[in-house]
């Protein structure tokens, strides 16, 4: 332990979850005063035609307010 | 909140998919009364090679009485 | 199949609960043609003191624009 | 009931995860004494650039000591 | 890894626990050749006010044919 | 979204679990660039009775080894 699991939508690049996982790993390790090898992230990348918000599935989405959190 | 997870076997259409978010998130905003935008649902797709019932995988299944569920 | 997680904050009454499984159950049938007895819910409860938005536990809140949604 | 989630690395074959279906459920119905047909297992394939260990993508790994892990 | 979360109604001793564990973890060791300590397994024990069974919470069950799953 | 799950095993004090989620949060906005009310994070506080490594629960623990990963 501890396992964490960062659900977030599909589309960012390789060098962006590199830079995530360890950042968080940081931050895990910093606040809880584990060893990093024992700090075990699991990225979920949602497909668009898989997650909703407010009853609309994301890859139908028109309303530009919502489109800066997905 | 709230956020929901629906786990279902791969294979349903995009506007099965969009009738299924739409309703359920009615259903939650109708119960718990919250606003439809802070309700989010996700669907993981199974495949049937990645998911087994009574021991089997069900892309090996036969037995018609569980095809019904899958 | 299939299986549904609904994680929600604590605080709902157990007749609000049962509202919310047999009004979600009837939205899964109705979207994916299945019988009623093969759909599963579990309800997630989450305590105010482990869930967080925008990096404050929910229990530390005190802005009210955050307030309906938890 | 039960349900039972298994992460691990991609790159198992068919038949292995047959056998890891079947005798997991051998170990639940076993000890929990539940009819078989009740045991479902997802087997959760995680990709080595969605999944990272002390901070680091399994796909960027260089330190033997954890390869027999993942 | 393996992480593995095994979800199932509350009620079972402290032994049967034991055993369960034990027992899951020779199976995942045998089919995917793992090191035991690299197995780590979640008991989720559900309460039954917050699983549901065809839209009816457990803990309001009359139907003995589903008692033996639960 | 995002939406994090922090697993850890129970007995960190709240003023610790208040530290873990701001500073994973801001690990989340400044590699992700989203907006912290978007991120939530649920902590699930694992009991030593209901987790095990090596297919020992870890209540029963008596390598000092594992210890302080748990």
């Amino acid at each position: 332990m501890p396992y964490i699991t960062i659900k977030l939508t599909e589309g960012r690049t390789l060098d962006q979850k590199r830079f995530l996982v360890n950042s968080v790993t940081d931050s895990i390790v910093n606040s809880l005063g584990v060893t990093p090898d024992f700090v075990r992230i699991e990225l979920v990348e949602l497909k668009k035609d898989i997650f909703a918000v407010g009853g609309e599935l994301v890859c139908d989405f028109g309303r530009s307010d919502l489109k800066e959190e997905e």
